[in-house]
């Protein structure tokens, strides 16, 4: 791999990295294709995972669900969803316990991994337009937001709607709203555009999720459902155990962008 | 009610006549109004139906899951989803076993609720491109057939693709096509154009659900994935009990078909 720009690896060559042990956020990597958000709970709270999924669709877009104690996924033969991801959060009754780079030592028999869409998917279509993303320039991860917008809750699991932020130029933020329309397996159009306050949020530079990421002048804050909503969701609803991907640091699947765009 | 033309009710004078005991399929009624497949099944079954759902996307687009033995639904705040259809199906051990007009004393404490998007809401946008839609002219309901495409299965769910055929004059299928893409929540883009025997199906003038649909010179029959798939996932694998919508006998929602055009 060496000296080879993250964003020219096939998918299976950045799982690989990953799985030997390299680290970061994942914008920017393997151009094209599609990243995914990890959520492993047990299976008797799988229903309650899905049903919340199905009642807030903008937030957790399902890509793909595996049977109990599976961790390989249709999206990528041959990748172990237990290693193949560069930093996990493992949960126990809703409190972070650790945050490390590979779990095999904490998977179970009874985890359901649930596959959901992310925003980087529609970061390709975004920047093939001409649409300038600001957290990549900078070289930071995407600023994340806890809003005061409550998701429909499901069985045990309730919370709020988690957005995350790019900053737009004004000029380009019909373009952005209408290319991610077309891609709602990945969260499609933006939940708001505008006056961070009316989703709760009072200062941009203290993100909930990821990095603070500056706007330029005439820059729009464009905020869209986050697939770390179903984060929020466990931290608040607290299963006795859950692993989930850190903020930021995704599960790069063999399926292309190109795949979930509906027309 | 009397003479008013079933496009012109609002959706609870629809429900309220259904209630009634007028039956009849709705294709054509409440224009404008979200039509939804009803599939009723006990709740040990719904991880398995809700799990099928996400794995089949373009036949079974959820809309609404109820709490167990919940009669209401968010898509019609006041109705009763055990009386306010046209005509329904029961089944046990996979076998049809009634097909009344109201399910009341059918109805048990853990039924779990799945409303499904249903072809008959894009109607109204191929409607007013001026897309002539046959089985209406011919005041038939629309034919649907079992194919040759099985669908992903999940936990003991197993059963074909079925599609819904409509004949398009052949220099509007591109149209239709396009239009319905828009319209993912209820089964999107077709799945195929032209000849019937891709999908398995031997003769479109011998439907597996509805009526048979005459073709005019020209036309050319396009296929949508169905929300009667589920149907036939519940007679291929034989859930203990489950009570459906008759085929073409829907649910009729408040919420508007325009709610789910995503661009």
């Amino acid at each position: 791999m060496g000296t080879t720009p993250p964003a020219s690896l096939t998918p299976a060559e950045a799982r690989s990295a990953f799985r030997a042990g390299r680290s970061g956020p994942t914008a920017g990597w393997a151009t094209g294709h599609t990243q995914a958000n990890l959520v492993a709970v047990p299976a008797d709270w799988a229903y309650d995972v899905l049903l919340f999924a199905q009642r807030n669709p903008k937030p957790c877009p399902v890509l793909d669900v595996t049977e109990p104690g599976e961790t390989s996924t249709v999206l990528a033969p041959g990748a172990d969803l237990r290693t193949d991801l560069p930093r996990y959060r493992v949960y126990r009754d809703g409190q972070l316990t650790a945050e490390p780079t590979e779990v095999t030592d904490w998977w179970r028999e009874d985890l359901v991994a649930f596959l959901i869409g992310c925003s980087f998917t529609f970061e390709g279509a975004l920047d093939a337009a001409g649409i300038p993303l600001r957290h990549i320039e900078q070289s930071r991860n995407v600023a994340m937001y806890r809003t005061n917008r409550p998701c429909r809750p499901a069985g045990r699991l309730h919370g709020p709607l988690v957005v995350s932020m790019r900053p737009i130029p004004a000029p380009l933020v019909d373009l952005a709203w209408r290319l991610t329309a077309l891609l709602p397996a990945v969260h499609g159009a933006p939940v708001h555009a505008g006056d961070p306050g009316e989703l709760g949020i009072k200062d941009l530079d203290v993100p909930d999720y990821g990095d603070a990421v500056r706007q330029l002048p005439g820059d729009i804050p464009v905020f869209w459902a986050c697939g770390v909503t179903p984060q929020a969701a466990l931290a608040a609803s607290a299963p006795p155990f859950a692993i989930t991907h850190a903020p930021g640091h995704m599960f790069i699947t063999d399926a292309r962008d190109a795949d979930y765009r509906i027309a």
